[in-house]
Order: C-alpha cells, then structure tokens, then sequence
C-alpha cells in the first residue's frame, strides 16, 4: 500500500524538487501541500512547471490534520520554523525528513551561535540521524526523523569525509572555495538577487561566519582523530542551480593513493562518481549526482566536487533519505 | 561657467547611467543627487561602480533648495511623482529633462487610461517638447523642459516615423514586436525579476496595454496622414539591458527604396546608424546608438532596430537633449 | 518484449535528450548509438550528464548492421544525411522517427529551394506521416516512418491550425515572431554562438527565409480553405533552451470563443495547456508540454505560445510519437 | 603632438578594448589596426560596438611599415607571436606596451616550462619592465618596453604584494582561488566556451599547471624575503568578464592592521580600493578599478579582489602603462 506524504512549505524551490520527483514515485502518493499563505492556491499556479503533474491545491499547516492525513512529511521550512512545526508531528508518529538545519548540529550552542535563534525543539537535538546518504546510510535505515545535510555541506564531506577517515589527508588546514547558483538563496526576492543585479556578477559572502561551515566541521571531525576547522567561503554565481566546491587540502600519501580510495569508496555508489576529466555543473544539474575529481597542486591536493544544490544538495537527497528510511530501493524516483 | 546639474530619483538605472556620463561632461557639475530615503548615503554606497568619479551623498529633496542650487534637474522619478516633483522647479526656471512619461503625451484622457492616474500638472500636458533628438532637434533648442521618450518608442519610431512621414509604408498594420532587458523594469525588486526567475526565460506581458503603445501611436499619428493605432507586444528578455525591436510594416514602394530613405535621413547623425548586416542588442550596448537594418518578408517589410535600454531608450538621450537644449556639442559626454 | 532502439547521430543535444528518456521507458532497449566519428566514445564522456545512466560507446553508423540490431532508429543527423541514412533501414523494415527536414515538407522544389540541396530519397517525399502529434494522432499509428516537426513549426502550429481549420482567424495576415534559446543552433561552436557574443544579446536571423516557413505554410494550408503564407522571423535569445513564439492573427470571432475553441481542442492533451497567465518558457524547460494563452489587442489577437525547443520541440515529441505508432502509453518517459 | 598608435592583432577582446579607450585620448591618434587575415575588414564590421567612432581598416602587419606610421604599439597577439612581432618595432625605436606574456617573467626555462615553446626573444627576456601600474610606477615611466601584467596576476598582486612587503602575512601558504568571465579565453570558439555549454555552468580549470601562477610567484618573491609558490586555481564562470580572486593568507598581524595597510598603500590611488562591503565583479565590470575587501576566518584572512579581466586585467592597465611611461596623465581616457 502506497504512503502518503505531505509537503510542508510547498511554494519554494526545493519543495518544486520534490513534487517533480515524488509524483513519479511508486510507493507513495503526494496527498497534501501546506503553505504559509490563506490563498489556497493550485499547485500549477505556484509551480507552473508542474501543471498537469499533479491536481492539488496549497493549503495552510494544521499539525493535527495534517499527522493524520500524512505517514511522511518534508519540511522545507526556514530553521526554527521546522523544527517548531515537525516536533508535534513527531510525536503523533509522522515520519519527517526535514530540509531545514535544525537537526542537523548536535550542539545546541553552535546552533544558537550560527543561527542567532533559540532552538525550539531542544530535546531532540544531537539525537537525529543525520541524513548524508552514503556515509550514513546504516543509520538512516528505519529511522523516523532524518535531518537532510546542507548543499555546501554535501559538496565538500562527499570527498572529505572518506579521506579524513582514511587518514590520508590532513585535518588542518583546510580550505574549502564553494560556488553556488542563485536557487540556493531561495524564492524571495532580494535587492542583490535581483536579476540586473545578480546577473553577470559574482561576490564572496558570508565569509568565516557562513550556516554550513559548523555542519561541515562537525561532520568532519567526526570522521577524523581531531577537531576539524575548515576555513569556508561561499561565492554567489551567475546562474540558476549547481555548486562547485575546490576543496584545498594537504595530503598524507600520494595523489593515486587518494583518488583510489574515494573511487573504492564510491564505486557501487549509484549518485557519486570519481572522474578523471574536471567536472562541471552542467554534468550534475537537474540529477541526484556528485562527481568529484582531484589534482595535484604542488603540496596541496585540489579536490573538485559538483552537485544540483536543489536535488543532491537538497530534495533528492531527501528523497534518497526516504528511500533508504524506508527500506526502498534507494534510487526510486532519482533516475 | 559650467552649469550646475541636479538628479532627482537618483538610486536607480537610470540615474546610475546619467552619473557615469555627467561626471565626464566640461559643460556642467553634477552637485546635487536626491532621493526618497532620509540615509544621505554615499553615492559609491548607492552605485559601487561610481566609487571615486563623484563624491557626493543622495539627500532628500527640497524644491526650494534644488531650484537655488541647480540649473539642469533630470527627473528619474515614476510618472506622476514626476511632474508633481518637477512643476514647482519649471515655476522657479529651472531647466528639466523629465525621463518619466508625465510630458510625453498630449492627450490627458490617454494618459488617465494608460497610467490609471490624475496628472499631476495638466496645464503643461501638450506644451512640453517631446525629446526624440533626431527628428525634433529644432524644437528642443532652447526648450525649457523637454519630455524624453520611451525607450520602446524610441527604438520602433526613429526607423518607423521616417519611412510614414514619407509615405513608404503603410500606416496600418504596423505589428511591433519588442524585446527588452530586465533593467528596463527597474530597480526594485520583483518575484518575476528574481534571477532564477527571469534568467533562462523569455515572457510577453502587457499585451496590449502597455503604456508606451501610446506614444508610439502619437508619434506615428503626427507624421502620418492618418491615426495611427500600432499592435505592441513588449517582452522580458533574460538579460540586463538592451532593446530589439521587429517591427512589421507593409511597404509601398521597394525595400531598396526604403533602404534609402532611411540612409539619407540618418547619413549625419552620429547616434543612428543603418547597418546591412543584422544588428544584436550587443551591438549598441553601453553606447547612445541605435542601428537599423531592413529585410523583406513576403509583401511584407520587416524593419530591426536595437538600442541601450538606459542609454539611447533612456539617459544618454536625456543627456543627448540637453546638450541640443543648450547649444552644446550633441555628442558630448556621449562618445 | 522490449524493442530494440537505436541513435543515429548520438552525439548532439537532440540526441541527449532521447537518451535521457529512452533509458526510462520500459518497452524499450537503448541497444546502438551511432556517430560519424571513429572515437568508440563512451557515451558518459560525450553527455557527461548520462553519467551511470547508461553503458554504450558510440559507434560508427553501419546500415545492415544497424538494421540487424534495431528495431526503431531515431535519426538526428542534419537534413539531406538523414535521408540518405535511414531509406536502407526503411527498405530493410526498421522504424524510423526522422528528426531531420527531410520528410516534412511534401514538395520536392520547395525543400530543393529552402534547403539548397538535391534530396537524397525523392520518392519518399510526401509519403511520410508528418508527426505532429495531437493533430495528426491517427495517421501516426501504425506508421512504419514519422517525420518529426521543427521547433519553431511546432510552437506555432499547435495553436494556429485549430482556429484555421474551424475559421476562427484570417488565413492572412499572420505575422509569427518567435524567439528560441541557443541549443537550437545545435552543438557545434561557431562565432556568433560563443559564449562572450551570445551571452547578454539578442537578435533577428533568417527573416523570410528560415526554412521553418515553409513548413509551417504547409501545415496551416492543410487545414485552412486557401494557401496560406506566414511572416515568420526566428530570433536568438541569451538562454540555453525555450521557445516563445508571439502569433498575430486576425480573429474573425471574439476573443472568448477562440480561447474556447483551443480549450476544447486540447482539453484531454497531457501536453498542451492553455493557460490564463502570459506563460513563460520556464514553465514547461525540460517537459514535454505545450502552454498558449490568448490576448487582445486592438483589432488583432496575440498567441502566446511555448515549449522546450529540445524536448516538446524535438526529442519528446520523437518520443511521442514512437509512442503512438506502436500503440503504447502516449506519455511513457515522458512525464 | 599627438602620437600615432596602432594596436598588433586587433579583432579580439582586448583590441576592442583598447580601441574604445584610445579614439577618445587627446595625446595619441589611433592610426594602425593589423590583423593576421588578407580580408582588409573595416573595424566597425569586426567589432561592430565602435560603429561611428573610428574609420579604419584592419590590414595585415608588415614590421617596416609599421614601425615608420607608429610611435607606440600595443601587442595584442598570443604568446611568442607577439614577442617575434614586436622585438624588430622595439629594434627600430617603436614603443610597445605588450599585453603577452612574453616578457613578464625574467626566468626562461619557466616561460619554456609554462608556455611549452622557444622563446623568439630571449635576450630582452628579464629585461623589460613589468607593468603593474601601481606598484612598479617608477620604473615604467620613461620605459620603451612594458610587460603588460595578466589578469588574474593583477587581481591577486595588488593585494597580496603590499602585505607580502610589509611582512604582515605569511609567505605560505597563499592560497588564490579566481574565478573569471569567458572572455578571458579569447574570441576563437571553442567547444567548451560555446554558449550551452558555457552558459549557466562554473568549472575548474589548469588546476596547479596555469600560466598566471609563475606569474603570480615572481611577482610576490620579489617583494618576499623567500621564494613564494602559491596554490592557483582558475576557474570559469558564466558571465562575459569580470574576475574574482578569493585570496587565503596567514596573517602575521591583526587583521585591522592588514586593512590599514592596504588602504594607507591606495589612498591616493585613483584605480584602486579598500572597501568595507565585500565587492562584487559588477562593481568594476568597464572600469579600469580593483576593489578589495579583507575578511578574518579563523586563522587564516580571505582578501577579496576584483577587476575587469578586459580592463585593468588587460588593455585598460596598458593604457594606463602608456600614461604613465609618457609622461601623461595617468588617468587620461581611463575614467
């Protein structure tokens, strides 16, 4: 019997991801859409990309209703605004995997530090399986509550994480250069996003105090003998979707060593690819992919990853969270 | 002496391009920038590419003050906002070039339909000199006030107004389909103006029922022997700037001859241009030309004309007006 | 049993887009892609974007062997090479969709004249079922060889021939203004398609002699009571992929019953909507679908129509229309 | 009097560039356009944006000639071509700003190693001055020769170079990570650069095997107490110019200190900037100014950098090279 899962947060950019992908998914039926506003608007009317895909109209959240309409929810709301909505629904038995940051740090004072808020969900925090499907995959099997990583985080741990583990990399310094498409800043309209202004330009932002720099240290250091501290900066480029991570690292053994073990690492893995040419983002965009390649740069070793940072950056590694939580095949609806 | 020139409405496009060319002009000083906000920023905070040509702050306006301190206003305000803004100054004597479509128009009803507002001067509604340079250079020497035309009108009247004054083509059907960058619409930020919303697409919009269908008509009405009544679709274009306008006539005599007629009433002028070659937008971007080419269809004539947005279709003719206004060079500060 | 399919030219944007669908649909088998270079490319690193969807290299085009290992060829070879390829496959019984001109237009001087070549297969000429799938659905099925419409003929016509065929507009004038994205231009870098010339400009090409004309007169002759002889001027718009035609006809009813009348046409379509809002090409990038809406203005009426010049445009409709002539799920691999 | 110019390989970017600038400088005449091609186009149908500004055409190089119509060449030709060309103008008392690459570096086994050929002038080889207009100022004025520097190599130099003297950060690690616009790879169409494939993508390329990286080196060991090697990657973006160096450093002193520094080198700059808001590329995008933002993270300082690849990356630095080895004004025509 098919499942059903509802969209929390149904008229942005991610949640368009998902409902292209979830429509053609054999195992669950997209019953319900919420939304912050009173419009009730159609589906196609928000997301004309989709007309004719799916005949559903946004409604606003109610928890109650919604737990019981809904066995799996995805919550692209902002953080804070998910955790303070998908708690009840947690309770009531609904799975969640939830697009937001709220679950994915597990130290309450980094949360608050980066995100400038209080938590609303405390108790949870630190207890949610964290959803970087490759190297987690064990974890997130079963699991009620899955917290979907970040794009940057998943551009740059996809590489890092296995050569931090291996020890064949070292643990400082390292510099992570990430460039990502417009999409990534989200639906709103904003005086740099708008288009004469984020066209044909490209800026820095965020520098040292960016979301996703404790997200990827705290998975990093996870995986290796010491605390990670990487130094990030994400760039604003002119275009729609995608993100390039130039990972600068020190490596502990010769650069044949490293690419041998990320392709071992990856070599059944249906969405991550290790690959001799330089990749761009047009490779991966509109697909669940990341490709990753790595070049000698004198000391350094130069690590090149790509994803869509809306699919593997954000729904379809929801998608590929659910998938595995629920012990499907785990490229349904990804393909 | 050097006249002192003041910008009312000076955050925005085009301001910006009035700034960047008024700072190089040896007949005048820019002195004096106003705007809605109370920030008294920085003109290098408001327009980072200016940083170091002018070291002025953007002040509120005050009527009184401007009119004592400036010579030459050029309003960049909305219509409407406009004249009420500019009439105290004409009272006080001082020179404006109105690029807001508030003088364009001599029919106040039109301008009621069009712009679904009361104008705010009708005295001057039909006295105000209507600045398209090359076919009403004499009327705009020495005019205390000059209203300068849209930029879709000014891209389909300087090749179309010859070749009717002339009796070349026929007045009825004209089919005018234009084509325009983002920066047309402004500054402000919009959900359809938000990069990954406009970028990669292409949309009409004001079918019909766009305001500069008007002008194009009076203008076209006043050399022709009959009303004018163009079919007008504008459309967003995903890039900055830049206007091409295919515009569809039924010409009466050959397509040489038309040719011809449009070459010999442009052979001297330094900003209009007939090519042979099919002209891009790129062409004339950043420059105060716009190019024309000719091409035959059937029976019919399809006439290419492309400009700068900001620069011809907006501030380098209200530049190019005031240098005719005044006696100047009309090519200074405009090469 | 699942059918064998096959390439020919594989190498393109058309092609990708095949192989992006074909791996999905489940009554086929992507068994051969051909090409005319001698590589033995894998076909990941000629569409990186395939990347693990896919293990074929790209071989030579050999006929008899072709037509030993495949059932169905889709031929995305250029004009004249695509005839002069797939009439042995045709003789040794293969299914073919013909993405190519060459057996679109039925009239041997007209194809002889727009597309300056002698046609390799004359006989064939105006025996081939023409493809355009939601008004010519019967004559497809069965048919042993479809030939795929162009971009531009599809845009305009699926909105155009049913209001001809039921009298609702003029047979003349029609004006089609159309603006389509770079990949139509195909694969191959030239001057005018490099990125620093293509990039940020737009502009006319082709006027009155694109060889989208006279296919587009035939179709619309087809269906009106007299020849009919369009205006038809292509454009090159700073996007990757999109068409937006802007069709002006004269109705020769109200606006309401020509809006009814394409809603009733395509009412049970899955891929061609008519919508209320001004559609962008947004709307329907990387589906198969068709939106048109409806304007008035003045005497005239505006079209608005739009499609993936790539998907709906091309390699959907090739899918589509294999669809329909083996009796399958019209929307297989395509939704 | 004026002195006549003429510009060597003048149907690229650069030329284009430097044509624009030098039809409007009152000390020189623009009288010679070369170019390798027999086609003696006229400039406006080469580069179709000076339409009206200039009347000349392109003629192919003869050195005898030249050097009697010309007082000072640019050299916009590719490596080792332009150092052949040029050596028998300098042997004959021409001046020549040369925007190659050919005598920037002083070490020829490095040029050798980079640049994979003989160099045809190897006795000016350490000879020429190296034109970075704001730190090498005195040694330029007077020169015959000057090395023009390339873009990404001004990009990071103007920061780094000052903190480097002064000793405020470490001289390893550098870490500069640069991203620039496509024109940066020239005119000629390239597979990579064409627009669907260029458009709406970001790669990394010549990762730690880039010629600018030498570049690069030198210029900081020369003002360094140690020989510096930083860690270079380039990469490609998709807009037309402009170019972005995230530039990673250890600072040797707080951060403050470092801005002060930087700022107390520029202040009376007219092309160069500290700013406090992290810049972008449009900020500068036709300007012949860098920006530069200092940011902590960590341990570690991110300078941010921009320029205008074509501008003060390229032809406006060889204009301002002229200025100042002449004697001028050294913003004339820059501004």
């Amino acid at each position: 019997m098919t499942k059903k899962v509802g969209i929390i947060g149904a008229s942005g950019y991610t949640a368009l991801e998902l409902i292209r992908r979830i429509v053609k998914h054999p195992e669950v039926e997209l019953t319900t859409l919420t939304t912050r506003s009173e419009d009730m608007s159609h589906v196609a009317d928000v997301h004309p990309s989709v007309r004719g895909a799916l005949d559903l109209r946004l409604i606003p959240f109610n928890a109650a209703q919604f737990a019981e309409d809904v066995d799996i929810a995805f919550s692209c709301l902002p953080h804070a605004a998910s955790a303070a909505t998908v708690a009840p629904l947690l309770d009531a038995g609904v799975q969640v995997i939830d697009l937001s940051a709220d679950y994915r740090l597990s130290d309450l004072e980094i949360y608050t530090q980066y995100y400038k808020t209080e938590h609303p969900d405390p108790d949870r925090v630190g207890q949610v399986v964290y959803g970087l499907c490759e190297l987690n995959r064990d974890a997130i099997r079963g699991a009620q509550v899955v917290a979907n990583p970040g794009c940057y985080t998943t551009t740059s741990n996809l590489p890092l994480a296995p050569l931090l583990r291996e020890g064949m990399i070292e643990a400082s310094p390292i510099v992570i250069d990430s460039k990502s498409g417009v999409s990534g800043a989200g639906k709103n309209p904003k005086p740099h996003l708008h288009y004469p202004e984020a066209n044909e330009s490209v800026s820095a932002y965020g520098v040292g105090v960016h979301r996703h720099k404790p997200e990827i240290d705290e998975v990093l250091s996870g995986v290796a003998t010491c605390e990670v501290d990487v130094v990030f900066t994400p760039h604003l480029m002119p275009m729609e979707r995608g993100i390039l991570a130039t990972n600068y690292v020190k490596p502990k053994a010769d650069i044949n060593s490293l690419v041998s073990a990320l392709k071992l690492q990856y070599e059944n893995e249906p969405f991550v690819h290790v690959v001799d040419e330089l990749p761009s983002t047009r490779d991966v965009i509109n697909t669940n992919r990341c490709h990753i390649a790595v070049r000698e740069a004198g000391e350094w070793c130069v690590i090149i990853s790509v994803l869509d940072n809306l699919v593997k950056g954000a729904s379809g590694q929801a998608i590929q969270n659910m998938n595995i939580a629920n012990g499907w095949c785990e490229t349904t609806a990804l393909l």
